[in-house]
C-alpha cells in the first residue's frame, strides 16, 4: 500500500509521523491532507531518502535546487559539489536534471550525497538515449520513456517530472493563442519534437495508467510539468498555459484515486499582478495539489539577477499558498550555475519561502523573526549572527566594516536610533510600558 | 510662485513640460496631477539640479540611492565615488545621510557630482552640531532646526525628509502599543531624545507654518518622514505608525495648500501581507501623494539580503502603487555601504521598480520585456545583452562558461528548448500561426 492508500483507510504511518513531528503539526492533519492529495511526502517505498520531506498545505514552504550536467559541460565532481552546497545552504529537495555525460551514474552518485528526496526529469535520458544511440529524439520508443522511469525509481529517486499535459490538444491551444516564445521547458519541447515528427499525442497522457502503475509500485511522487509554461511576461497565463493546468487537475484525480501522490508544477514568467490569480486557480482546479513554482519570474529584464526576481515571485506566490519553490540561480537564461550560484540560489529562494512562511502563519517562522529583532534591539551581535538565514554573509558584510564601538555598526555608529532611545530613556529613568 | 501654485492656475511650467517629455504623458496630466497634490517635481527653484525627476501617480517608479558617511566612517573620497557609481547604475535621485565629517562640505560636493535630484535628513547636521558643540543633541535650538533646513536649500537640496509626526502624542500610541523596537529613525530617534529631555513637543510640527515657509520659498519638496516606522515585523502597522499616517495626511494638506510639494515615507519592516494594505492607507489618508518607501523589508531575518528582501518588498508596493523606492543595500543592518553595495543596491530596486511599473502599466515598462523575450527567441545574444538591466553582469555570466555551440547557452546545450521547437518546426514546414 501507498501512502495515500494508508491514509485514506485513516492509518497513520511511521512517515506521517515523523513528518508530523518535523513540522509541529499533528500525525492526524498530515494523515488527513495525505488522503486528500493535499499534502505529499516525497519518499521511494523500496529505497526511501535518508531524510523525508513532505510538500503541502499548512507545512513550511521547501526549496528545491536544480543541478545536473549539460551536453556543454558535464564534470561529475563539480556536480557532487553543488549538491553539498545545496544540502549546507539548506535545500529540502533536489533535482538531478542532467544531459550530459554518463545520467545514470551521475544520477545514482548525486542520490548518495544528497539526504534528502531527489527529483528527476526522466524524460530527458529516455530522449537523449534516443538522440545519442538512433540519432534522434523523434526515433525514441514510446516503451523507453516508461522503462526510464521505472529505471530512476529503482535508483531511489522520490519524483518524477513527467509532462503529462503536453498534448496535441494543447498545442492547439498555443497555437491559435499566437504565443511569443513557444516552449520553454526543455522536457515540453523534447515530447513536443517527438508528437509532432511521429504524429502521435504524448505518450504519457494517452497511456497514462502505465504511468501510474509505476509510480504506484514505488510510491513515488508524479510531478505534474507544465510544458507549455510561460517562458516571457507576454506570455503569461494564456489559453495554452491554463489548457494544461486543467488536464493536469483532471490527471491528479485520476493519480489520487489509482493511490499515487501528485503535485503539480506551475510557471514561469508571470507578471507580479497575476501570481495571485495562478496560484488560486491551481488550488481550484487542481483540488488543493501542492503547487510547485519555478520562480514564477517577474520580469524578463533582468538576466543575472534572475534569482531576485524569482524571489519576487516565490515570496508572493508562496504567501498565497505556493508550496514548494524550485529555486532560480544568477545564471538563469545566461549558463550552466556554478557551486556558487546554487549557494546563491538556495539562500534567496529560502528567504522568499520563509517570507511566504510568514504570511501563511506557519509554526516558527514569525518566532524567527520576533528573535532576530530582539537582538537587535539588545545590540547583540552575535545572536544576530547565530539567527542570520546565511551566517557566513553576516560575518562578511560586518567584519569588513567593523565599528570602533562595539555595541553598533558602521551605518550610524554612536547615532544609531536604538543606542540613542536607549540612553535617553534609561537617563529620564523612563520606561517604555508592557516590555 | 511654486511648481503646484502654477498648476493650480493652470500654468505649464517648463519643468512640466521636460518631465512630461521624460516620462511620455501629457504636460497636462504633469499639471493636474501636481495641483492635486499626486505628483511631485523634485526641484529647487534658485538652484534646480541639472536633471529634472517627478514622482508620482502614473510615472515611471523612481529609485532613490542612500549615501553619505557616519561617525564610524567618513571618507568623502568613497562618497564621491558612491555617488558617481549610483548615477552609472541608474539611480534616479540621491539622499547624502553623512553624520560624520565635515558635514556640509560633503554635502556640497556631493550636491556637484550628482546631476539629478538630491535629498537630506537635516535634523542630522542640526542634531550632530549641537552634540559637537553644546554636549549633547538634547542641547539643540530649535532655531537650530529651521536655519540647517534653509541652509541645505540654499546648497540646492530638493528635497528633505522632516519628521514632522513624530510627536508627543504619537509616542503615547507607541507606548501603549508596547512596541518591541520603539524608533529605528535615526532622525526619528533625535527629535524623541530632544523632545523628552526638553518636555516639549517636535518644533517640525508645532512650527510647520515655519517649515513651509522656507519650502515655499526654494519650492523644494517636504518628504514627511515616518519616524515611527516599524523596525521588526512584529511591530508593522501597529497603532504608533498608523497614527504618525494620519498626522502626515494632515500635514500634507496643508502644506499643498500652502504652495509645497509633499511626499510621503513609508515603512519600513511590514510582512509581505500587510504591503497592498499599507499603500492603500497612505493613499487614501494622503490623498494620493506620493509614496516614498523604505523597502518594505519582509522579513527580519535575512541581514546580508536585505537588498532582496526588500526588492521583494518594494515590487509588491510599487505594484500597489507605491510612487518611489528607497533602495536598500548587502550592508544594511550591518555596516555602512560600500560603492559595491551601492551598485548592488540600486541595481535590485530598479529591478523591483520595473516590476511595478509593469503592473502599473507605466509606458514603456512592458515594451522591454517583449523586446528581451524576443531576442531570447532568436537566441541574440548580443540583443538580450543590449537589453538587460545590467549589461555587466549579463556578461560575467555569460562569459564564464560560453557555450561551444554559440547559439545557445551551457545550461542545456543542444537540447536548448527553444532550438529544439525551432528545428523540428522548420523541418516540418509547420509555422505557428499569428506571428
Amino acid at each position: 500500500m501507498t501512502q495515500i492508500e494508508f491514509a485514506r483507510k485513516g492509518k497513520i504511518t511511521p512517515e506521517m509521523e515523523y513528518i508530523a513531528h518535523d513540522e509541529g503539526v499533528s500525525p492526524e492533519y498530515i494523515r488527513d491532507g495525505i488522503a486528500q492529495g493535499e499534502i505529499v511526502i516525497l519518499t521511494n517505498s523500496k529505497k526511501p531518502p535518508k531524510k523525508l520531506i513532505a510538500v503541502g498545505k499548512g507545512l513550511r514552504t521547501k526549496v528545491n535546487a536544480n543541478i545536473g550536467t549539460s551536453e556543454e559541460h558535464a564534470v561529475l565532481e563539480e556536480e557532487i559539489e553543488k549538491a553539498k552546497v545545496a544540502l549546507e545552504a539548506g535545500a529540502d529537495t533536489i533535482m538531478d536534471l542532467s544531459t550530459g555525460g554518463e545520467l545514470a551514474k551521475i544520477r545514482r552518485t548525486i542520490r548518495e550525497v544528497f539526504p534528502g528526496p531527489m527529483g528527476t526529469v526522466p524524460i530527458y535520458e529516455a530522449a537523449i538515449n534516443a538522440a545519442r544511440n538512433k540519432g534522434g529524439i523523434i526515433f525514441m520508443d514510446e516503451n523507453e520513456i516508461f522503462d526510464t522511469i521505472e529505471a530512476h525509481a529503482k535508483d531511489g529517486v522520490n519524483f518524477v517530472t513527467v509532462h503529462c499535459g503536453v498534448t496535441l490538444e494543447t498545442f492547439t491551444r498555443l497555437k491559435n493563442e499566437g504565443r511569443l516564445m513557444n516552449i520553454v521547458s526543455r522536457g515540453g519541447a523534447m515530447h513536443l519534437v517527438w508528437m509532432l515528427a511521429n504524429k502521435k499525442d504524448n505518450p504519457l497522457h494517452t497511456y497514462f495508467d502505465r504511468l501510474l502503475e509505476i509510480a504506484h509500485e514505488y510510491d513515488i511522487t508524479l510531478s505534474l510539468g507544465d510544458g507549455f509554461r510561460p517562458g516571457s511576461i507576454k506570455d503569461a497565463t494564456d489559453r495554452a498555459q491554463i489548457q494544461e493546468l486543467i488536464l493536469l487537475g483532471e490527471l491528479k484525480e485520476r493519480a489520487n484515486k489509482a493511490g499515487v501522490q501528485v503535485m503539480i508544477e506551475g510557471p514561469g514568467h508571470i507578471p507580479i499582478e497575476e501570481i495571485e490569480l495562478n496560484v488560486r486557480l491551481e488550488k481550484k482546479h487542481c483540488k488543493n495539489a501542492p503547487f510547485y513554482v519555478l520562480g514564477p519570474v517577474v520580469t524578463d529584464i533582468a538576466p543575472g539577477y534572475d534569482h531576485v526576481v524569482a524571489a519576487i515571485g516565490g515570496a508572493l506566490a508562496a504567501s498565497y499558498g505556493a508550496d514548494f519553490l524550485c529555486y532560480v540561480t544568477p545564471s538563469e537564461h545566461l549558463a550552466l550555475p556554478t557551486p556558487e550560484d546554487v549557494r546563491e540560489g538556495v539562500i534567496t529562494t529560502r528567504i522568499a519561502a520563509h517570507i511566504g512562511d510568514l504570511a501563511k502563519g506557519v509554526k516558527g517562522a514569525f518566532d524567527w523573526d520576533y528573535k532576530m529583532s530582539l537582538a537587535r534591539l539588545n545590540l547583540d551581535w552575535a545572536r544576530q549572527k547565530e539567527l542570520a538565514i546565511d551566517k557566513e554573509t553576516f560575518v562578511k558584510y560586518r567584519e569588513h566594516r567593523k565599528p570602533k564601538l562595539k555595541d553598533v555598526c558602521t551605518m550610524c555608529g554612536k547615532y544609531c536610533s536604538i543606542k540613542l532611545l536607549k540612553e535617553a530613556l534609561k537617563d529620564k529613568e523612563q520606561i517604555i510600558e508592557n516590555k
